[in-house]
């Protein structure tokens, strides 16, 4: 008998006949004899339609009204899937984040979860009943709805995972598993039976949208196993698990690629300590999320330039506030770069492996491909390429590293 | 300074423009200087969407997890009316039945209000802050949204204004108030200025779809004044009020009538003592309600017949209950009968006014209308006529009590 949280993201609960096949899933873990606690997002297209609501009337709207209007999507799903189970004879009931509760901090919009009190639902667990818990959403100290953001119902699961002791949780969505590199781009990209958590970690961050980049720290924090798998296919899915529970690590597991960057060059910025500081300072008084830096080496000791990366969202507003800045700041101009994307190379093994940099800047070398940006992490490197290597410079990663199926 | 609950349904709020519409009335009450509490439909249509949802899993749903889900309504229209409220700088929050909490009992799908809870939302009113308050909802004893059946945001209002001691109710719908007779049918029909709890109560509960029954009843109880008027054009709508406050009191206020009643005569019944409970006694056991009633005199001191009505919905089980008790009953057959309506003299003047019946009978029988059943009550004389003399006789008793305008 084992305690398992299900999430089933908006894709597998998009209609009636989809909400009836994930009923039927979880009542096959219920005849497994398993303890099961589903989180369900809204139905497919239901977070947009309610979104544009508020956009309609304001783009500046209450963001504690914007949560009590979009978080109707999740409770709608949870109510009719509670009522698909007692359908099929399993004792169920829905959960709404007030009822558990699932306490939120007060940033409504991108609320983090500050405890989930889960007592009532284990004692009810242990009955037999299957608890649907309307993912995305919890309640504030102020008992106003607050949601989680975008992708937060994964989030949800976790922190009832976590709550619940479960034994694992199941990340259900419309792919079946975390893979070596997408395969859109590589044909013969491999699907990974494990991965560590911090190379999740990175690769959620990097933009695989498989999982929450949140959900991911809080398993690891919680040392909850999470395992991602699809709602349409049978199969075993990815477990995302403690290093040690990997027998044989590779030296490195997946090829991970963001197109979501732009590139800035300050140019000619006086040389002088203290001139990364006056960049970036008013950048992150801003809220802006700088990511890789370099500052070239000044051949004259007079000038040098400064690179740097922020999100595509983000190019604009840095421009502005660079150029509002240029007298205090004294650099010769700004090369913005929108066609950029980032490659990164990512596993735990490189910790203990020298050469794995160097076969990556060869692969792109051999490729003709310019490494613009290099920034490196414990287990990862990522390099800023242009934009139209993107497809040719994964292909070849994946293939350096021995990635790539038989 | 007046206090005041504002209802609007599910037309007014149809969509953002009409809800910016709403927002614009509300502030207008603000300006005023009212204190303003807010009560909210669903959008129109979205309740049947959300119904055919939970009818779409399965036609026999847990009465609590469809309170769930169709509850998500009101509660989307209630954020986004208080978006649109704070774009007019209106101070303005919404509530949930739950964070109220609007308590309701367990009869989930049709749950009745226990109590309201309105301290804190006193208290904000008088700092000028308005409520917009998710009709239709409240929660139950075990912490389950309950809902309170079709309409049920009329009394959510009037719950409300009872708890804050509002100076008035005013129910907005899409007719500009309350008429002496269906306007669609009688085109000389005059808009009452002013009519009583039992009178409106009268009208409610045959047909006239103004007004939730039970609305109006708890209004009366509580002696909230209640106001029906447009929210598509401007006027003082019709006031529901105690009788004192009706200066001159007509003797008959309105015609009312309702296709939704079926006749069945049951022929031939042994004429003993306790007749009627045995032929009554199974349906009240099955939930059936019977409104009108006629027993025969018996001719021979053998048998007599016993003729009844129901809701059209309910001829069916009606008939086939009485079949299965035929052995026990001992009539000789059944004459169900769907082609009558009812026909309403509605007046708190008639209890003090003789004459009042006969004009309704000679009315009727100078157009050559054939009289089934007759019903009484206080304030009321019903008879049920032939389905095809609906409009004829409407008109007919319109003009007869002299309601007809100039």
């Amino acid at each position: 008998m084992a305690r398992i949280v299900q999430k089933f993201g908006g894709t597998s609960v998009a209609d009636l006949d989809r909400i009836r096949v994930v009923a039927e899933k979880v009542k096959a873990e219920v005849d497994r004899g398993n303890q099961v606690a589903t989180v369900v997002s809204a139905m497919a297209g239901e977070t947009d339609r309610l979104v544009g609501l508020c956009r309609g009337v304001t783009p500046l709207h209450d963001a504690r009204e914007y949560d009590t209007v979009v978080s109707a999507g999740e409770q709608v799903t949870s109510g009719l899937l509670a009522m698909a189970l007692q359908t099929l004879g399993v004792p169920a009931r829905s959960w709404l984040g007030w009822q558990i509760p699932i306490a939120t901090d007060e940033v409504h919009g991108k609320a983090r979860i500050t405890g989930v009190e889960a007592t009532e639902l284990a004692r009810r667990l242990e009955e037999g009943e299957v608890a649907v818990v309307a993912g995305f959403q919890g309640v504030s100290p102020r008992r106003r709805i607050g949601t989680l953001g975008r992708g937060g119902s994964d989030t949800s699961a976790v922190a009832l995972a976590a709550a619940l002791r479960a034994d694992r949780c199941d990340i259900y969505t419309d792919v079946d598993g975390v893979y070596t590199a997408d395969p859109r781009i590589v044909r013969r990209a491999r699907k990974l039976t494990k991965i560590t958590y911090e190379e999740m970690l990175e690769m959620a961050s990097l933009g695989a949208k498989v999982l929450q980049t949140r959900s991911v720290e809080m398993a690891m924090k919680h040392g909850v196993p999470l395992r991602v798998l699809s709602s349409f296919a049978d199969g075993p899915g990815t477990l995302v698990v403690d290093e040690d529970e990997i027998v044989e690590q590779e030296i490195v597991s997946g090829i991970a690629y963001s197109r979501d960057e732009a590139k800035v060059t300050v140019v000619g910025v006086p040389d002088r300590p203290g001139v990364a500081a006056s960049v970036f300072g008013p950048l992150a008084d801003a809220g802006i999320n700088v990511d890789m830096i370099v500052q070239n080496v000044s051949e004259d000791g007079q000038a040098t330039d400064v690179t740097f990366t922020v999100s595509k969202a983000e190019l604009a507003p840095t421009v502005a506030l660079l150029e509002a800045q240029r007298g205090a700041l004294g650099y010769r101009h700004l090369r913005p770069d929108e066609n950029v994307v980032k490659l990164s190379v990512i596993g735990m093994g490189m910790r203990s492996h020298a050469g794995v940099a160097k076969r990556m800047f060869s692969a792109l070398a051999e490729n003709g491909i310019n490494i613009q940006v290099i920034s490196t992490s414990e287990i990862k490197i990522s390099v800023l390429v242009a934009e139209q290597y993107l497809e040719l410079a994964v292909r070849a990663l994946h293939a350096a590293y021995g990635l790539d199926a038989e």
